[in-house]
């Protein structure tokens, strides 16, 4: 909630000077003025507590070995954290699950004409990276690739987007029988062999290009950040758009009884094999495609003529063969019992696991978490009780596409719909800019907090970084005006990509994801260069944005664990779901614009004559014409939100100073509201994913898409379906509206 | 002017249909409905004459080997030209000019540390073309660098504009007394060295990039069209914006006898050294920098890190001598004297002289400049009789700056001023998209005759291939559905570049530039690769576009030649100022808001706060405040234009069946009523430069800059410049005011 003046305002710490006439009490959302001093000295005294000393020692220790999940690796790191956590205080244990786990057999990639040439398929062991040549090591390879033996001709595929298949087929070139070369970025790894097998495709490449993360960015690794020759990126390709975890057991936890899927029966698992490869190993095959020259925005930064391939001169065979194991996921969960409010959860978690030794990915994170843990047990001991219960996680299988988080959260999923305040989430962090995401009910909360921590680079807030780094990006002087003049941090919206996803997309549980970054770029990202040797040259020196890291995210636990009225703030989120029905609305009325006069230039032959007749051009067929589209029951729906949403935040300000214990039907009213927004039947063709705001792209990946079920179906043309999305989506917010008028009543109630 | 709704007008020949009932006679723009058919039937003759045959053949005699000005085969070319245009029937003969020329004597690069290397310097003979390796090719370098021999610390600067040298600010480096190397590429090549020179640097490298023009385009020759690894560049780095033309007779014809400067008083040649290298030759100088990175727009397709150097990691040893020879430039000129106005000239050149072979700059334009004059003579010699003299002219020495055009049009500018009815230049040409661009009251005349020529690929007409293509590569649905919908060919406006420069921007006679491109991509341009064996394979197979521009020509010189009223429309022009008005008018806005915004994010700080404090960054300075600008004069000027633009028009249009002789006056105020747009005293710092309208821009070269000296004032930021410029600018446009005013009066006369 917002800052209140209160001039008159009782001082308990040096933090207002009322003697001045004309300064305030620095008062938190959510806190009255006598617990926000209170809160304010907590944090001050969490502060002095960590230390980047004790962060860096252990990166170095977790990141000391590989220890990928079902490695003994694996096992000895989160038998650590344990440890530490219950050095620390907490009340720790390990809850294991029994998830599929495919490890690599059979590598082999060969191009067999117009001549050979055998990928190595390695990576390098350099001296200047003391953990690069361990044993224990993972191969380069990618999970939830298909078992497969293929030979084929090659196409080269750009990204392997959706859109690059388009301008194939401009050129007459299709993959069905062939096998696709598609370069890392631009989406998520996973999508890329999923739409290659959509254009029945029978394999699938993907390789890192020097322009993305190699010598176009910077010096190659160890001589700079960058990737080398030889660096590969590992990563799962499993298709967790459509649900992420464990492929057997969707929607429940894979403990050793539960009933699984057939394999042949998850349709998560890939079905072409894939394999990821180096551009030591790929130049060789985009050397020998011939065929058109690659468009213009396809051409990486290979000493090459880029071509499309596709004409039968190059042919490669991939083979691959994998250990399809069940394996034990450990994670490592840590409480401390809330004193009035046990059965309010603030959950925080960052995984444990990495492809090799991720000191960045994601002991960074991890060591930022057990940092908090330290600081929040010393707190403990030394008299601090959290109101509500706090919930620390380390989770384990994430690389493999979030195996650990999402089978606790469906194992846990009662307990979680009734306990869950909120869930917190961090991953690698790097040195820069603070990036937060997650539901926009949180927007000012995190505000506050940006404001609150420090950069440790300028001393400028985190949120003045921030903003100024929006300032001068922004593409034009409105925009850039915009940006400087804004008081409150655009919170993004959240995709997938880590462990949040169950916790947000499934349960509906209020979500926040946390990190730094933007000035540690490099090439090391799930390859074996992700080291303790890499990340204090490259990442984060000092690692004083461990620190940071740990003061924002320890200051929201806090925050949230003492709050006196939860900051839920639904004025934004119902604000940012509007601009988000402007996004589609506008979406929709430029298809419409655009197959109009797509179509007059297909009448017109306009395509046939702009193109070079010595060269292959397919013209584009004529497109459907975009239909209407009523939104206006989603408008309404969100009209009377707007009401409800402000009425609620008047009540709530004026309720911090009532007993908690009064309080506490309201709290969890706040905290329960947003799962309203889940859709019961989920979102199409993916009921696991069921929040009406959020979900990762069906053809992005990672990347977000809001209001997913209205966007995707108008992206795809689907007329029919984004009506019924509409009304689906209005019915969500009409349900939120009447859960927020519920929570009026309560607060009215108890004034 | 418009075509009119004759229906029951006379059909002379078969191309109206009165018999259809809706059919109308095709009446061209400046012929009565009866001359406008005999016209129709005079091309028809015209084109049937035009063979590709000869103009394939014509290309490969005229670039059978090296033709530069000053050369035993440049002398024989000319003497060719001259002799084909006698037996064309042509009164033709040569006019000479005595012009510097420096070729060179030495020519050293080396890399001296960290490592030596030497550069080869050096481009290479391929068996596929023929002439690759002939005697009496000059070597790659470019004219008008300095003599020079200077040693020192090499620093990168991207395409070397002014917008690099203020990011290499940011990154604290500058290039005194250092040697820069810059990519050829968005900007003319001399715009390069000049803005080092300003800068500091005491020598200036320019190299080819395989980004541009090499194997990030396409394969390397011969295999493919692009440059290959040994592939120079030539070219001239004259400072030609401030003056093109011999340096040492700015303003008058380098006669035998002419005034000369000494070479120290020439300010277009440069103060310091210049080589053009390969990549070959860049590869180890850019290797060598340190430093830090480049901007991620400044980096090529070589496959290095790109960084900025000037650090003295990597210096480099450079050193040009030349020969500063007075040369003959031999200016080939033909005339067919016209029957009824001898001393109203259409004029129409191509220059002759070629760095190496120009098979393609110059000599294929050069060839259909000779296939019209053949047809021509042959029309004559059946009867045909021009009612205006036709002048054609193929000039030399084009290469080092437009020597022998502009020494002509200095030397014959009394006459000139007198008799010049338009000049029409092409160049080099290629296959695909018709260019044009020019004096604006010319655009519906273009536009008439580009619907009336036929694509010979597509067989759709030259205008609607050319719409289809800007339709399709329209950036929005409004733009596409714009391009698609306009009626007129939109003439590009001219800057420099190719001989028109005298007559247009120094003598204000109304020009138009041709040529076909955009589907013969090459980097063969100022190498040795310029050659038949390469045009034939890349270029203009079949030379059925030279046809296309000889049709294209040949109908605006044979509708000049013989127009009832000359096709001036000076609506289009009016139109088009007012368009550029409107452009200056926001540029001055547009900075205004930018200054403002960025003086608050300097004033914030926010530069430094988003900048990685572990780089070296220096934030942008406090801008100046931009005052504001009355454009009022100049408003009214254009609204008063407009007005007479509207009544001369409508006279003109009733004006066609009037006798010949009664129209002569009207006619001569017609043509000559564009040089009103002179500036007595020329453009500001070049007073060479007189036209208000169009100039190359002073740090664009060849890029045109439209109300050049308004808006170069306010680029700069010269605000009281721009004032000066606003009052003459409006001045020039009150004057052809007044002159359509008289020509209104004439034609209200002889009505």
């Amino acid at each position: 909630m917002k800052k209140k003046n209160y001039l008159l305002a009782v001082c308990i710490s040096g933090l207002c000077s009322l003697q001045e006439g004309h300064a305030q009490p620095k008062q938190l959302e959510g806190f009255s003025p006598v617990s926000s001093q209170r809160q304010i000295e907590l944090e001050q005294k969490f502060d002095q507590l960590l230390q980047s000393r004790s962060i860096g020692a252990n990166i170095k220790e977790l990141s000391a070995e590989p220890h990928h999940l079902g490695s003994p690796g694996g096992k000895r790191v989160a038998e650590s954290i344990l440890k530490k956590f219950k050095e620390y205080g907490w009340d720790a244990k390990i809850e294991t699950y029994h998830v599929l786990f495919p490890t690599p057999k059979t590598r082999v990639l060969e191009l067999t004409e117009p001549t050979r040439f055998s990928a190595t398929l390695k990576e390098l062991a350099v001296p200047e990276d003391a953990t690069s040549g361990q044993e224990g090591q993972l191969p380069t390879y990618v999970a939830w690739s298909a078992d497969g033996d293929v030979t084929g001709d090659l196409v080269y595929v750009n990204f392997g987007l959706p859109e690059d298949y388009k301008q194939l087929e401009q050129l007459n070139i299709d993959v069905k029988g062939k096998i696709v070369i598609a370069r890392y970025g631009h989406s998520w790894r996973g999508i890329k062999p999923k739409v290659a097998y959509e254009h029945g495709a029978i394999g699938c490449i993907i390789y890192s290009d020097p322009n993305e993360d190699g010598y176009f960015q910077g010096d190659e690794y160890p001589k700079g950040a960058f990737k080398n020759e030889y660096t590969v990126q590992r990563g799962s390709v499993m298709d967790m758009v459509v649900y992420p975890g464990d492929p057997l057991t969707p929607g429940a936890g894979s403990t050793e009884k539960a009933k699984r899927l057939s394999r042949e029966e998850a349709i998560t698992i890939l079905k072409i094999p894939v394999l990821p490869i180096s551009y030591h190993d790929a130049l060789p095959l985009l050397s020998a495609l011939t065929g058109p020259v690659a468009p213009q925005k396809w051409r990486g930064a290979l000493p090459i003529t880029y071509k499309v391939g596709g004409n039968g001169n190059a042919k490669v065979h991939l083979k691959t063969e994998f250990n399809w194991d069940i394996v034990p996921a450990y994670d490592v969960i840590a409480k401390i019992k809330g004193s009035e409010f046990p059965d309010e959860w603030i959950i925080r978690g960052n995984h444990h696991d990495a492809w090799v030794n991720g000191a960045a990915d994601p002991i960074s994170g991890q060591a930022s978490l057990l940092e908090e843990a330290k600081a929040i047990g010393q707190l403990v001991k030394s008299g601090y009780k959290p109101k509500r219960t706090l919930v620390y996680a380390a989770w384990d299988g994430e690389e493999q596409s979030l195996l650990g988080s999402t089978e606790w959260a469906e194992d846990h999923q009662n307990e979680l719909n009734q306990k869950a305040v909120a869930y917190i989430n961090t991953d690698g962090n790097s040195r820069g800019f603070l990036g937060a995401e997650g539901s926009h009910a949180f927007e000012s909360f995190v505000t506050e907090i940006a404001k609150d921590v420090k950069d440790p680079q300028t001393g400028s807030s985190v949120f003045e970084r921030r903003q100024a780094a929006e300032a001068v990006r922004a593409a034009t002087p409105k925009l850039k005006k915009e940006a400087l003049s804004k008081d409150d941090y655009s919170l993004g919206a959240l995709g997938t990509g880590s462990d949040y996803s169950a916790f947000l997309q499934h349960l509906g549980i209020p979500t926040l994801s946390f990190g730094f970054g933007g000035e540690g770029s490099g090439g090391e990202y799930h390859s074996i260069y992700d080291s303790y040797d890499n990340f204090v040259r490259f990442k984060d020196p000092g690692f004083i944005y461990g620190v940071a890291l740990s003061q924002v995210v320890g200051r929201s636990v806090l925050r949230l664990a003492s709050a006196d009225v939860l900051p839920f703030d639904f004025r934004i989120l119902q604000k940012t779901v509007s601009n988000y029905l402007q996004e589609v609305t506008r979406l929709t009325d430029q298809l419409r614009e655009e197959n109009v006069i797509e179509n007059q230039l297909v009448a017109a032959k306009s395509y046939q004559l702009a193109a070079d007749p010595q060269k292959t051009f397919i013209a584009p067929k004529e497109k459907e014409v975009v239909p209407a589209l009523d939104f206006s029951n989603l408008e309404i729906a969100l009209d009377s939100l707007q009401k409800s949403a402000n009425t609620l935040y008047e009540l709530q300000e004026k309720l911090d100073v009532v007993s908690d214990k009064k309080k506490e039907k309201l709290n969890t009213a706040l905290f329960q509201s947003e799962k309203q927004l889940l859709i019961p039947n989920g979102l199409p063709r993916r009921p696991w994913y069921k929040h009406a705001i959020y979900a990762p792209g069906f053809y992005t990946g990672y990347g977000v898409k809001t209001l997913p079920g209205i966007r995707e179906a108008i992206e795809e043309g689907h007329w029919q379906e984004a009506r019924e999305q509409i009304t689906i989506v209005a019915e969500a917010v009409n349900r939120l509206n009447v859960a927020l008028n519920s929570a009026i009543q309560i607060a009215r109630n108890i004034q």
